[in-house]
């Protein structure tokens, strides 16, 4: 057992600064260990007083019968640093620093944090904060934690957890769940992360079995591979992390950093990597809360096929606007469902999906267990929104309630259910169904439980999933660089066809001659580039000439481009001499190294626009081929690849094979690649292929 | 005075079909109108009963001592009908047929409603339904309507109107409202709509000097000049018209043809018309109500300067992320609100926005008056969201909400409070403020109202802004068409260039000697077509010739396509001989008559992926040149006609005149042409132009 899990449930805890007074931060964490049951010894100190709270004071940690397991630090600056150096010095296993007065507040505060950091390593001991609110285990009262929210609405143990660096999220989230009625085990904020982590704690969470969903404030991800690893553990056990990643934007990245002094990191690359690792991305805590509330309270859902239920025809049609909005397949409803749909329904309604059960809901008490029959009969029903915008006098509510409940229980159908009025939401939570006052939240918390146990279930079987994956051979070692810098198209084209990516027939040569026989020997017509590994913009400098096939062109060129690279004062390497291809979409793929999260794949419309229009996404290798398809079809050019107007569909399946062994070339070549840039990947029609035009790898500094 | 206003303040109300019941639609009404103080009269008719809770019954309309001035049907089939008949030979002014049963349940019903509408029609009566919730006005107690939530939630006078064809979407909206402590004065459902709409009592509704905001709810547009009349009205009046239009998607109006037999619309011609309108589109009831509580509780935004304040660090970040996402420039802070705000912050903090006031709020009593002072000097600040996450012992809720109160009554600033915990809400809203839950939804509840304050506002000022509008020639009449059918590219060429459309230089030429002239007059490369009114797509058919520069290619190509023209047993026109144009960007513009909005503009990105890609925006003509720079600001390809990588910008102004021009032409052609392709517009660079280079007019079916 972790030293860490120890701080969830400690035999004892002392506090030092402890105060009578509830509501200061010496005192809020004695106050809630009473409160909330902790069943260990709790010991005071504070050289001051006597009494603590009804509870004896000690007037030093040296004073105390024993060595605690868990000590509270609510004590700033230099008098704080000497009390973890004593914590240290004594062998406590953790020490939750609530004090502020640290690195958030200037360079005389990060070397009393350094200090403090040095003492606690040196002895071993696990260091949470400082400037943090602390640790929260509502499961036996171990509240290490001044968060004033646990006055205002007590804490109650239940099935979510609650990390984060920053205190006010982790209440906001609290308070948000805990007002839906979703009560939290854990709630952790560790603040300045001198030395323990949200990640961390996550890390242990996770193994607790009685936790179903875990809440994850961020606003920078130091460890990507912890997160990683706690991530996959969390997937095995089939608990949804859901992580706020605040500092989105340039903005919100410029907040965070002066907030937590976070690092900037491209957005996409966060997705990529929640994506790759079953993290579901909430953009706030409202958000993280509404979709913890089905994870924690119906099944996951096993697939995406919608219907949706309502007493009003209008709620249906915009019900119907979400769904499409949200691509949530709404399912036709046919055979036996349709048939006992019809004959429940009043005479002018249709088995249509979204279902208008109309307002003679209130007159035909058989309408709406008739009609949840109808649906346990649905083929391939996985989730269902049911709507009771407005109800009152006349509408046996909680009849609805008991029924719908019955329906979730004995159907592996995923429930919300949408209520304007507080009312009415208490009958359906009362039965422990989901519920919201907004029927379009209910539908895009089904769609995210949805994508992610879609998600969940390829992550998890991909190494299998159709068929092996390609297997590269073994790539070319990249040069080492002596500095930043470019190989020129010949070589870089020449790394990416030792990793298995098919590129242009094309030959490097030095002279017009070589030109000319390797000309003839594509035996058709040719593009010739004047090649330079310090020239990357080469058309901008005309060193291209298109559509060469006759000898006296290519000879003309040939010495035309040696001469222009010359006159450019670059380097010159040759003129690369490649078959000219017509046709094909242009894609664009590329690879970099990201100095937090490591190889990170591109692949998008490709052309000279690709930064300004970005239609692109971004992968984490390694991948499989499903990953890169589902990435295609999430650009905005999908539909053009898919063939429109009669033309045939692009042979995406050979884009998608080059980009896993693109991805798996640049995890071997980490090291010494610093980026790939492959623009245009020329994919041709369905069966013919992709190929690789024109590639430039930057190496990596050494 | 139109009768429909009578029917918001009748002397007297009679109920045919009047029930003892106060939960049965024929006794609700009379229930409601005793409830809420109706001072009129009162006459329930009902033959079989001499009292109807407790008011004296009659047997018939007839046996009234008077002719009432509203009477509510609740009866439905034959019988209601013949009540209405009775009504409207009594001449009733208004009847409110609340009963079911009519054009909604099938071919019967339908002709009792048509029946029903002719009488009244004959008459002169106004009728509202059938199968409609009816009418309400809080005012003055006239509920002729039959709402449950009316017991529910109970209603009290306030300044929204809500008006909507279904009665359970404006349900929602009222009890979504009254939830938030917003009280709606109007509260009408117009169901089958046979005679009034829900449009005409919007534009009797916005008269109403006490209503500071409207929400419409609608699954069709069927008249949208009257919509346009009552929004105009609003506009003029300062009142916000919140639209909620249900079936924006393929599903949806699959929906709503069910639901209320809506017809099916593009749904981006919506959006077109309500920008051109002042209207404000909202997704749904929930969102409408967000947006209405500032509108009803808050100025009117002067501009999208924006400052986020919290308490909290994370809700600075995920602010900041927002605010960037819905393009909210976070304003910067310089000068003396800076330095007065650096004054009051704790120590370690900066006058960065968003503002984070920390924890420090909760020890430091003049923290926040003191931010709001330094704030009220900052200058072109309009949008304030406060964000107070979570609260408790120790903090000064009340003391924030009058010190917030004083600065929205003292600024000409947009203040919208977030706080997660009801009882903070309270506090705020007790001083007049206007509330959320959720930051995010204060956000963009702010930039929905600022939108459409500058919206407003310059479309108010447009026909001042930025000179005079170009004035185009008096465009030549399109031909009639004597069926379906396209102009050939060259006489629609010559039609646009009638109405002041820059087009490429061209001649059309029946012989290959008249080609070789043509060509030697544009004195450059030309690019040859073959031309007929049959042939849409020449390239499919290779009509099309480029970069030709010698006599001997002109001649050879004529010939060639002519054949080609003829060989397709296709009219030949000619061969359109034009100048060959080099670069520019490839913009789109068209337009079409829509069968119920009329004249419509295309403005987009042009090519043949137009339509797979949907970078375009629509605009209802007339319009002014900055809707159309508007307009092509939020295309995907805006930073590219901004002028990338040192590119120069394109003359957007160019094509911003031209679009104008269009816009004029179609409203002068609307009944002669259905649609105009321009694709491509070829924009040149800054002061370059934009010219017409393809074009296809399609004349309207006689």
């Amino acid at each position: 057992m972790s030293k860490l899990v120890k701080a969830f449930a400690p035999a004892s805890v002392a506090i030092l600064g402890a105060s009578d007074n509830p509501h200061k931060a010496g005192g809020r964490p004695i106050a809630f260990l009473k409160r909330y049951g902790f069943a260990g010894r709790i010991y005071p100190v504070n050289p001051a007083r006597a009494q603590v709270q009804g509870l004896r004071a000690y007037a030093a940690l040296a004073a105390l019968p024993e060595v605690p397991e868990l000590v509270i630090v609510a004590v700033g600056g230099a008098a704080g640093l000497a009390m973890v150096e004593a914590c240290a010095a004594a062998g406590v296993p953790v020490v939750v620093v609530v004090a502020s007065g640290f690195a958030e507040s200037g360079s005389e505060g990060r070397i009393l944090q350094q200090r403090m950091v040095a003492a606690c390593r040196a002895a071993g001991t696990r260091l949470v904060g400082p400037n943090c609110q602390g640790l929260a285990n509502f499961a036996n009262g171990t509240i290490a934690n001044f968060a004033t929210i646990f006055h205002e609405q007590p804490g109650r143990d239940g099935p979510l957890a609650i990390v984060g660096q920053s205190g006010a999220a982790t209440q906001s989230v609290y308070t948000l769940a805990h007002s839906r009625g979703i009560f939290s085990r854990y709630v952790h904020a560790t603040g300045n992360e001198a030395d323990v982590t949200a990640v961390e704690l996550l890390r242990e969470i996770v193994e607790d079995e009685d936790i179903r969903a875990a809440i994850l404030y961020l606003e920078s991800i130091a460890d990507p591979e912890l997160l990683a690893e706690a991530a996959a553990r969390a997937s095995e056990r089939g608990v949804p992390v859901i992580a706020i990643k605040g500092g989105r934007s340039a903005s919100g990245q410029r907040a965070a950093s002066s907030h937590t002094g976070a690092m900037a990191t491209e957005d996409r690359i966060v997705d990529a990597f929640f994506a790759k690792h079953d993290i579901i991305r909430a953009v706030d805590p409202y958000e993280a809360v509404s979709v913890a509330a089905l994870c924690v309270g119906a099944h996951m859902p096993r697939g995406r096929n919608l219907v949706a239920m309502s007493s009003s025809g209008a709620s249906c049609v915009m019900a119907a606007d979400t769904a499409d909005e949200l691509d949530l397949p709404l399912l036709t409803l046919d055979g036996e469902a349709a048939r006992s749909l019809e004959e429940v329904l009043p005479g002018f309604s249709s088995a249509a999906n979204p279902v208008d059960l109309t307002g003679a809901m209130l007159t035909d008490r058989n309408l709406f267990p008739g009609a949840l029959d109808a649906l346990a009969r649905a083929n391939s029903l996985h989730l269902l929104m049911f709507s009771l915008p407005v109800a009152g006098a006349g509408y046996d509510v909680d009849g609805y309630a008991k029924a719908l409940a019955a329906f979730a229980a004995g159907n592996d159908v995923t429930v919300a259910v949408a209520a304007h009025q507080a009312s009415v939401r208490e009958s359906f939570d009362g039965h422990g169904l989901v519920t919201y006052e907004r029927e379009r939240e209910a539908l895009q918390a089904l769609n995210v439980v949805a994508n992610y146990a879609l998600r969940r279930q390829r992550n998890r079987r991909a190494p299998q999933a159709g068929g092996p994956r390609a297997t590269p051979p073994a790539p070319a070692a990249p040069p080492e660089s002596t500095g930043p810098a470019m190989l020129d198209e010949a070589r870089s084209l020449g790394l990416l066809g030792s990793a298995g990516l098919q590129t242009v027939r094309f030959a490097l040569c030095r002279t017009p001659d070589e030109a000319v026989a390797a000309w003839r020997n594509i035996g058709a017509s040719v593009v010739l580039k004047g090649c330079s590994p310090d020239i990357l913009h080469k058309s901008e400098h005309d060193l291209v000439a298109l559509d060469l096939s006759e000898e006296s062109q290519v000879r003309e060129q040939a010495e035309r481009l040696e001469a222009g690279v010359r006159r450019l004062g670059a380097r010159y390497s040759g003129v690369l001499v490649a078959s000219m291809l017509r046709g094909g979409h242009e894609l664009a793929l590329g690879a970099r190294v990201d100095p937090v999260f490591g190889p990170v794949v591109l692949v998008g419309d490709g052309g000279v626009y690709l930064e300004a229009l970005q239609d692109f996404r971004l992968l984490v290798p390694p991948f499989g081929e499903w990953e890169v398809a589902d990435a295609l079809a999430r650009l905005r050019i999908a539909p053009i690849l898919a063939g429109l107007r009669g033309e045939p569909p692009a042979d995406t399946e050979a884009f998608c094979r080059m980009a896993v062994n693109l991805g798996n070339a640049i995890l071997e070549w980490r090291e010494r690649v610093a980026s790939i840039d492959i623009n245009p990947v020329k994919v041709f029609a369905e069966g013919q292929g992709a190929v690789a035009v024109d590639a430039v790898v930057e190496l990596a500094r050494p």
